[in-house]
């Protein structure tokens, strides 16, 4: 059956599911998602109010993560698309009109509200968009869902997603789940994605694993990179 | 911190994730996911290509609770619909051409090919459309991304769902995912779904409370419809 | 400037606007556009309300253009795309409820309700569909707007339409800009639509050609399909 | 029959077309379509393209038009919008990667690139965007095709928009057909637009006329949103 090790569901169930993707020169793109302050630094947006709440204790587990492992890794692949002239698609949180209103209904519930010009809407400095680079806006969890980047993504000619980002169980997992919906091949790239619990990243990879994308780590999708596009591998984060 | 009884993650940090929601009079729509004989009879479609292959062990969890937990209890919930002028919508896996061109990039790598008038597209004898039931058919997990289903809900008049069907982390959880993105109350009837392991349809209920829906049984179900729409509740499942 | 003799806008300011399109195998699928008994029979829906209101007079022209030219027109490439293996998406105005509830506020307002199952949802009886070709309900003026089109085409493999049907200037206009908005190649057939008025219909293919299609004859587009692939092409009417 | 005087076609047949609407305390947004340098200045873009090719006398009607009745009126109703807290969504051409490469295959052919950051991308000085509003950009010519449109409309309670900009035939056309699809009442100010030449900005609004929206003029929008929200109407242009 599956190559999951255990009875995992559907992708067992029908012949072992999606097959291997890799990365392709001229069709593949980097999206990198909500990698900005709001969620991705822990003295601004959620992270400042969590310690305001006491909450840091709990938190430990994500930003520490974040810090580590996720921000170096997703700059390595960063560097390397870059490199290789591989596009960026940079999604973050934010809505559009000054007053927030044009926010989802399930974020206004929860209370995420981003406006334009807020430093919460900003991606952070280690990650920074270059002016060429797309940025999207939305206010789901799938990109899909409230930004054009279908639209975006068929006109730019790219039928590969290199996936990114946070958090692993929410927005990457709703935007990899859509991507897979609409036929993108996903390489999600576990070690450049972060949650807020481990049980919930290893769950979310687990399950989405040649269900919905091809889990892959960073060392690998560099690899890939530096094979279809015969770009020098970066040196590994010391 | 929220109701889950320990860190879940963004719905625990904003504050508790989604504000209660009930069946609403006029404005609810039940969903029944892909109750139909390629998913959801034994001797059907995957069933019985999972006999061939010697998997019967394996499905024999996922097939014994649609029998005897899933089929009544989505029975139960559609006749009080009925009964009380709730509109359904019926949502299946099959494709429009006859040749199955039309299914999804991931469908056809997984071999879940589903073409109009084949017994795999039709929904099980117990669930069976009425000719007036809006019927959806889609080739992705998530319903909103292969079907006009939101632009029927919203004509419609509905805001809140009841989401039931298989399979809980699959398409049920794709369409969840999405009818919160867009703005959907979604009450999904954990008692009234089902997922090829229990640990699969555990973590998806826990992960998707507060955060994308609010879980409930179908018992609280039934109380609901009855109190919004004035029918008498059914009788319990003996 | 462009082609049109006169300065036509923003196709003539852009260098002449869009470069010629084919049909091409493989990747062409023939659209039909509300050929149905609501709005293509004099005897049925429309047709019958206008008699009913003493509008015989003002009905005439376009129902005998649709007897006359229109239906024998979409017949004569219907043939030619059956036999061609050119695949075949029938569009046609219908609602998925019973109560036709699901129907859009514009179609609402103006009494076009066409509930599943009624005469006036089923396509005529000269291009009726066969069971493997694929038949889209929409309850809008863009087919792409209530449908599945585009991710229907999209999987099939398919970028150029040969577009076909009525009424000119409303739905297969709105369907034909949708088409070039979405970055198919739109090859509109004018001798095989037909509009209320000639100076609508006139109108109509004026301000699309170069703009949002190519507009052709019948006679071209059946020795494009022949040119694609291998077909004899059938005989004119007579 | 309908109103325009002459059989017009569907707005006729069906009873009219649709009923009348008018401008809403709470429900209704301004949308400004195109008002930038690329489009909407003699000096830029088109207009400086044009002038090159010696085309100037043939955009004089559009230029002027502009310049004298288009900007007028689509700045008194944007003040009075602000003076009277409705919202405003300006719609403009403007792809996201700095290489254009994301911009539709029709803006491709036709040559309209418009980069980030260009002077072509920006909105006209007379109707400068305020940071708190809304500001979508696309590449296709209905806003909703390529934009969130919808998606930011509805979280913002919008069913009511009143329309405005260039040119009329073409973007404010596909976007009024556009909107009429999904449901949302358009005021369509004639006096507000302007197209290439008087008979197609004429066709176009006579056709779309209970057909797809309700077209006013500068005054009866004024009167109107005086009348909704209580502001005073602002002295017309000398």
């Amino acid at each position: 059956m599956g190559d999951s090790g255990a009875f995992g569901g559907i992708a067992d169930v029908v012949g072992g599911g999606l097959p291997d993707s890799k990365v392709t020169a001229g069709s593949t793109a980097l999206m990198i998602i909500d990698m900005q302050y709001v969620d991705a630094h822990r003295h601004y947006g959620i992270g400042a109010a969590g310690q305001r709440h006491g909450w840091t204790d709990d938190m430990e587990y994500y930003f520490s993560r974040l810090e580590t492992e996720t921000i170096p890794n997703v700059s390595r692949i960063l560097d390397a698309c870059r490199a290789g002239g591989i596009p960026i698609v940079h999604v973050r949180v934010m809505n559009l009109a000054g007053d927030s209103s044009d926010t989802s209904w399930r974020y206004k519930m929860m209370g995420i509200l981003v406006p334009p010009g807020s430093k919460d809407a900003e991606i952070i400095e280690e990650l920074a968009p270059r002016p060429e680079e797309v940025v999207l806006s939305k206010t789901t969890s799938n990109t899909f869902a409230s930004t054009n980047a279908d639209f975006v993504l068929r006109n730019m000619g790219i039928d590969t997603l290199i996936v990114t980002g946070v958090v692993t169980n929410n927005c990457v997992e709703s935007t990899t789940r859509g991507a897979g919906d609409l036929g993108y091949r996903v390489l999600l790239v576990g070690d450049a994605c972060a949650a807020w619990t481990q049980e919930g990243h290893d769950y979310s990879l687990r399950h989405l694993h040649r269900n919905f994308a091809i889990v892959k780590t960073t060392d690998e999708i560099l690899e890939e990179i530096a094979a279809a596009i015969g770009v020098p591998r970066p040196a590994a984060v010391a």
